[in-house]
This record gives C-alpha cells, sequence and structure tokens, in this order.
C-alpha cells in the first residue's frame, strides 16, 4: 500500500457527490437504465501546443473492471462508503442497497494510450445506463486529463532533446503520491527514458535511474572522500554529482576516483551530473577536463529546473550535455497544469432508439451522437482526421483508420492489457506521423473535419433548443 | 481500495532511487547508523505570496508509522519490492535483507497543520540514524510540498471572497487520485467549507456539496422537467443549475418549480448554480427574480473557472453571489503548482556529538543544526519569528512560542493523531493573527531573524568549506 489512509475505499466513493445525487434522481424517476451515450474530449490543446498525447486507459480499465461501493479488506466484505453515503441524509435505503449490489455494465470505446489526440476529438466514449456512465464521470475525467497531460508534456520536452534521453525525477514535487506514480508512467510513455521514482518503476515497468544527492557529499569529511565511498559501495552505478561545492573541483575528484578505484577494478565513470549554474557552459569545462583524462564515455547529464524551452535554449548552443534530468515542470506541467477534458451526454435512448443530444450555450456547442474519429495516411504522414457518426467495430472505412476501439463490453474487458512500452512505441511512431506538429515553437493546426451529417445533426439540434427557449 | 493499481506496494519503494543507493553507500561504508539532523523548509512564498500554511503532517504520520519494504496482502506478507530491488543488480543480498527487517526509529519535529510559515523556516525536522533519514526524505517533501500548497492557494482563494463560503470542485482536473483526494482535505485545512470528492469527505470529514450537472437537465426533454424530476426526488437538496441554456429561462424555471414542488411540500429552493456567463451580472438578475418572487433565502452559488484574482475582482463589483466553487485553479494550484520545498543535511553526529552542517554553493548557503523556530506574539498578532538552535521540548521561551512539537519519537507516533478540523481551525486563528499578510494584492515580507549564533556558526562553515576547496 502506497497510502495506507487510501485502503480500503471503495471506489464507488470516488467521485463528486452531485453524481451521486443525480443518480438518486435517475433511479427514482425511473430513468436510471436509460441508454446513454458520452463523449470524453478536450476543447483545446495545453502548453499552446498542437497536440495531445492520450494516456490513462490503463487507469481507467482498473477502476471500471474493480468498481464498487463496498470494499474488501483482506477477504472481508466492508460498507463504511455506504454507510458514509447513509449518514449524509440524501438517500433512501434501497437506493444504497441498489448501489450495494450495482456492477457496471457500461461499454467502453476508447483511442489507445499513446494516440495523438486534437481538440473535439472523442477520446473515449461510453454507452451503457444512464445512472453509471454518470457515477463514472469523475473519475474518468480525473485520470485521463491528468495522464495525457503528462504524456504531452514529456513528449514536447523530450522532442527538443536533440535525441539525449530525458530523465523525470518529479516524485518530490509532484501533486500527490498518485500524482507522482501515474506521471512517471505518462512520462515515459510521452518519451522520457527513465524515471527516479522506485515504486513506479516497479508497478509499470519503467527503468530507474539515480544514484547519489549533495547530501551523500556533505556526509562526508570532503568531497574526495565521499566520492572514494560511493565507488567502493557501487562501483557499477558511479554517476558523480559535482557541484556541491565547486564544479571544477568536482569533476577533478570525480577523476581521480574513477583513476584510483573504477579502472583499476574494470569499471567505468559512467557518468557526472551538473544540478546548478550555467549548465552549458559547466558541460564544456567537464568535458574537456573528461576527455583529457581519457574519459570518453562518461555521460553528462544536466538537471536543474529544466523545461522544454530551456533544454531548447541549451541544445541550440554550444554543450556537451548527454542526457537531462527533468522535475518539477514536468511532472506538475507546471505551465499549464490541467488539462481541460469535459465528457457530455451526447445520445439517450428512448426506449427503442437513441436520440442525439447536445449541450448548446455560450457558443460551446457539443457535437451529438455516437462518434467515431478517423485518420486519414499518406505516406506514413497523418494528413487530416474527420470526426463522424460511427461505430468502433468498423476495423478500416475508405476514410482512414478509426481511432476509437473497443476495450470494455457490458463492464468486462474485451482485450488483453497493453503493457506501458507499447503506449510509449506508438506515441514514438505517432511523433514521426505528426513530425510536422513537433516543433514547440511553431503554431499548426492539424486538420480534423466534422462530417456533415453530424453538423446538420448539431445544426438541428441547435434549432430545436433555440425554438424550445422561444416558447 | 482508491485504485487498485496501487495495492500491495510497499511504502518503502516510494522514494527516489538515489535515496536507496546512497542508502546502500551509507550501509556499505558503517555509516548507515550514524545520527543525522535533516531540516525540511522552503526557500520563497508560492503565488507571490507572503506565506505559506504548513500541511500533509497527517499523511506523513500515516507514511512513517507504516514504513516497510514489504506488504501485507491481507494477512499475507509478500517482498515483491524486495524482489524488485534485487532484479535492479545494484544491491547485494545482505542489503536487502537489512531493508527486509528495516523499521524506521526516526524522530520527527514538525510544526501542527495549520501553522503559517516563512521561507527558510524549519516545517519539520527529522533526527535519526542516516540511513533513515535519507530514505524517507522524497516522500516527506512531496506530501508536504504539495498539501502545503494547496493549503495556502485554498487560504488565498479564501481571503477575498468576503466571508462567503468557497466550495472546492476539483476532483475531474486533479492530479491524479491522491492529488485530489489529498488537496480537498489540504483545502478544507486553507479555508474551504466543503468538497465535491466524496470520498474525501468519508475520509477526512469533510462536508460534501453536490446537487446536479448540465447533462441532467439535458436528459430531460427540457428544462422545467429536469427540475421537477430533481425536485421530486430529492426536495431538500435543490440547488439548480440554471444556465444549462438560458439563465433568465433557467431562474424562471427554478421559481416555478420551487412554487409547484418546494413550498407547498414545506421546502425551500435552498439556491441556484450560475456556471458560465458574467457570474455577477447574472447573479444580480437572478437575485432580482428570486426575491420579486419571494425567495429571500435561496443562494447563489458561482464556478466558472474562479480563482483569487476573479474572485476579488467579483467581489469589488456589484453582484448578489453567496457561495464560490472553485475547481481547477484551486486544486492544481494552478498559477504555481509546486511548492520548491528541500531537506538538507543540517548536522551528523561523529560518535561522541553532533557537528553542523550545511550545503552552500551559489549564493544558496543552508542553516546548520538543530533548529527551533519561535514566534513572538503581541496582542493577538504575530510580530516576527526567530529560527534559533533549540530543542522542541521547549514549550515557551523568552522570545515567545515554539512552532515545532515533537511528533514522532523512535519511529513511534507520540501524541493522538488531530482531527483534520483542529488544523482548520488553527488556520482560522493564523489568518487572525496574520492578518497584515492577507491581502493578495499587497506584497508585505513578514520578519523573521536567524539568531547570531546560528548566522556565525554558518559562517564558520562556509570558511571551512571554501579553505578546502582552496586546498
Amino acid at each position: 500500500m502506497v497510502n495506507p489512509l487510501f485502503e480500503c475505499e471503495s471506489s464507488g466513493l470516488l467521485t463528486d457527490l452531485y453524481q451521486l445525487t443525480m443518480a438518486y434522481g435517475y433511479w427514482k424517476t425511473g430513468k436510471a437504465d436509460q441508454e446513454a451515450i458520452f463523449n470524453l474530449f478536450f476543447r483545446k490543446n495545453p502548453f499552446s501546443g498542437n497536440y495531445v498525447i492520450a494516456s490513462g486507459l490503463r487507469f481507467i480499465i482498473d477502476y471500471i473492471t474493480t468498481f464498487s461501493f463496498t470494499e474488501y479488506y483482506g477477504d472481508y466484505q466492508t460498507e463504511y462508503g455506504l454507510d458514509y453515503l447513509k449518514s449524509l441524509n440524501l438517500f433512501d435505503k434501497e437506493f444504497l442497497e441498489y448501489l450495494k449490489l450495482l456492477t457496471l455494465s457500461v461499454s467502453i470505446d476508447a483511442v489507445p494510450e499513446g494516440t495523438f489526440v486534437f481538440p473535439n476529438e472523442p477520446i473515449l466514449r461510453v454507452r451503457g445506463p444512464l445512472l453509471q456512465c454518470q457515477l463514472i464521470e469523475t473519475a474518468l475525467l480525473n485520470i485521463i486529463n491528468f495522464n495525457s497531460l503528462i504524456a504531452t508534456k514529456a513528449s514536447r520536452i523530450c522532442s527538443v532533446a536533440d535525441g539525449k534521453p530525458v530523465l523525470e525525477f518529479g516524485l518530490r514535487r509532484a501533486q500527490g503520491i498518485d500524482g507522482a506514480l501515474s506521471a512517471s508512467r505518462a512520462a515515459y510513455i510521452g518519451g522520457c527514458a527513465a524515471t527516479s521514482n522506485v515504486s513506479a518503476g516497479r508497478l509499470f515497468e519503467i527503468p530507474v535511474k539515480g544514484t547519489h544527492a549533495h547530501s551523500w557529499v556533505m556526509s562526508f569529511t570532503n568531497e574526495l572522500e565521499a566520492f572514494r565511498a560511493y565507488a567502493k559501495a557501487m562501483p557499477n552505478n558511479c554517476i558523480f554529482l559535482v557541484d556541491t561545492y565547486d564544479v571544477r573541483t568536482g569533476v577533478m575528484n570525480a577523476i581521480s576516483v574513477a583513476n584510483e578505484l573504477l579502472k583499476p577494478n574494470g569499471y567505468d565513470l559512467i557518468g557526472i551530473r551538473l544540478d546548478s549554474g550555467d549548465m552549458a557552459k559547466d558541460s564544456l569545462m567537464a568535458k574537456d577536463m573528461l576527455l583529457k583524462a581519457g574519459f570518453e564515455n562518461t555521460a553528462i547529464v544536466a538537471s536543474n529546473d529544466l523545461d522544454e524551452y530551456k533544454i531548447s535554449e541549451i541544445c541550440k548552443g554550444k554543450h556537451a550535455i548527454d542526457a537531462f534530468g527533468v522535475g518539477t515542470n514536468l511532472i506538475t506541467a507546471k505551465d499549464d497544469p490541467a488539462l481541460g477534458g469535459v465528457y457530455k451526454l451526447a445520445a439517450l435512448s428512448n426506449g427503442t432508439n437513441f436520440e442525439n443530444k447536445i449541450k448548446h450555450a455560450f457558443n460551446k456547442t457539443t457535437l451529438p451522437g455516437l462518434l467515431q474519429v478517423t485518420r486519414s495516411i499518406f505516406q506514413n504522414s497523418a494528413v487530416g482526421d474527420t470526426i463522424h457518426f460511427g461505430h468502433s467495430t468498423v476495423e478500416y472505412s475508405d476514410l482512414g483508420k478509426p481511432l476509437l476501439h473497443p476495450v470494455i463490453e457490458n463492464g468486462l474487458l474485451t482485450r488483453t492489457l497493453e503493457s506501458t512500452i507499447v503506449a510509449k512505441y506508438r506515441t514514438d511512431k505517432g511523433k514521426r506521423m505528426f513530425s510536422n506538429l513537433m516543433d514547440i515553437n511553431n503554431s499548426v493546426t492539424y486538420p480534423v473535419n466534422i462530417d456533415k451529417k453530424v453538423l446538420d445533426e448539431q445544426a438541428m439540434l441547435v434549432k430545436k433548443i433555440e425554438r424550445n427557449l422561444q416558447l
């Protein structure tokens, strides 16, 4: 257990209260099982950027397939969650009994993790009883919004690093424990090569990296002794942090310890790390010193408040940095820390067939109906998407490749869980397919076409709403 | 369980890899049990503000008192965490055995949650074996940084709301599940009156609020029917969202449903909610309509991308808003989403007594030694703090009130757990004690004095380091 406080908490309670009061209302008015369709999408790319990389589906699968209002404590089923709901004096006993027995029967179609997506495109589409669709909204948004945000931020940072590996070091500044764990995974999907977060490494099979901090150096009489002690303890993992006191002295000490304790025993000085100051300049000085001492393979790692703009600046000039460590700015997506994904009712069954629905107010009008997104690819480049009516079961149409795939049918997972690396590969492929969008300083709008049938239906529904208002 | 993926994860692994490689180094070099003192502090107030409200201690207590490298799955103890560490090929078998048997024996002194704190003041002080102090660094920083950030942000938002309640609605845009849960609690400590997050409500005894969303209205033929259905289902919890289509029509419909279904049955129209547009203007129109219809007690709730600046703007002008709902900007601390707390070695025992330590580089020099902070209070106002050498056991000195109190001794909790409301009351008291710092548009530096003995010791250590570098 990562956070004992959250142990044995029923997932059904991980929602906004209004989802439960609405659920109660649907149940009371006989609408609980009315079949509904909801689309999850965002309206604007984050970071004033050109795209979003979808991420988080794995956690949604976990959430949906274990959803419950009761909890298991070992083998013992408890009802703390339901007792709590009872204490609110909002719901009657029969409804709480209904929640107790509720198992989700929703079906979810989603774009796979690591897919490039764009404003207004459904990333995820839920079909199922209205009450259930509503209860799961908040968790779905929380998961997709945050994970996609971090995958996108990571891809931006990696895109400017001249192919050098970017390491995610954000745990200490992340927004909560899960704000770190799921972000480490999303950052890996977005392009990072490794994380410092050991739990994330274990849970999601991400390479972990790390050697020592300033406190290691400070706990010895001097830096030379500190490096010696480290080299004796872990000769196979020597990346010395050289800036505790002074970079030049630090590099000198690293070299002399490498000559004294690593080389004679068949080990190499894997790297040195800079964590402050003018890192481009210092990296050149360090490289020079290392080369003169015969350490050609020693990597220089830089980490200090980096983001895509600072790395881009460094990479435009002279430097000898071989890897970048990024913390706060990545793990919190500091310059734009929330993706504004929304989840909107798109259709509702009247018993015999679906009636399409839109939200229409203040120039924000949603798209109605059961939507699919089809991507046109020409010579390995994506040339445009079309949002149209359609089922996810269509594998390929004349238009191109459909993005939404069935993931959960009637509450059950219908495909094997993807390992994280598959999502990472998908992102890599996407970066080539969308190479024209990857320049962080160049604003490009990828063409997303909305099919005429969808627009006509939307216009018809707008008219209907406006007519209703005039009455 | 909120997030099944994180189930049965050993808390020992919730750390940066370098803490483990350093721990291994300390263990190998016989320094594991060398007594150390670390101070946790931040260097700069977030939001260009005047203070920070300390928060998160409760989670630190949970973390420390359950810390382990093994996991329990029900009653069954597993060693997945240790198996994972073994797979990294960095640590030898004896060290993993050592971790398996490790129970923390650190002692922690901390400022209580809800305490106002300032740059360079230790919020938390850890004393214990060097290896243990190092292993817990990352989690301690993660927890204190995020929780304090959100408590501070919430206090800023509440401070401009003219005493009107602020409701936290952020779950869907939060950075992960725990990024929402712990933030809901911190926001409550910082001043929020309630949350929409049901899990947070249950776990931390925070009032929960919520009624219905636009999707409720859209799922009915028209708004009037939707309000009627809601009023029938939950007549005791009617706050109608009136802007799904048009605010004036929405208020009219709310009033007519209240007259038709609430009043005759002894219920009141508790409120209406505005979620878009010019909410100050719309609130005045709505208030006028409500008063004319005889609904004097109906509250007007506004929620739409609010933060302290927008609420301040609204409150400076004419409006009739009775409560503010705040989401994204609060739950992610959007304009400054990470507090830069650090954790620095301050002293190390040489076997007989402590030698003070500093980190000194690039004009960032830490304070050495076992520190205490004492707050001078004059006529219920805080007039200045002093950072000085001292134990937390001193309850009151001539200077004033000591801020750091013992919380954990030798790994065991030494005081009863505070309920969240106590921390909230402490914040309230602090807001009065620091009333001169509460204006978000007025930059005031609260005086934090560093005792001469501390400064002299620091100067001496700086000289020593610089002398060492010249050799």
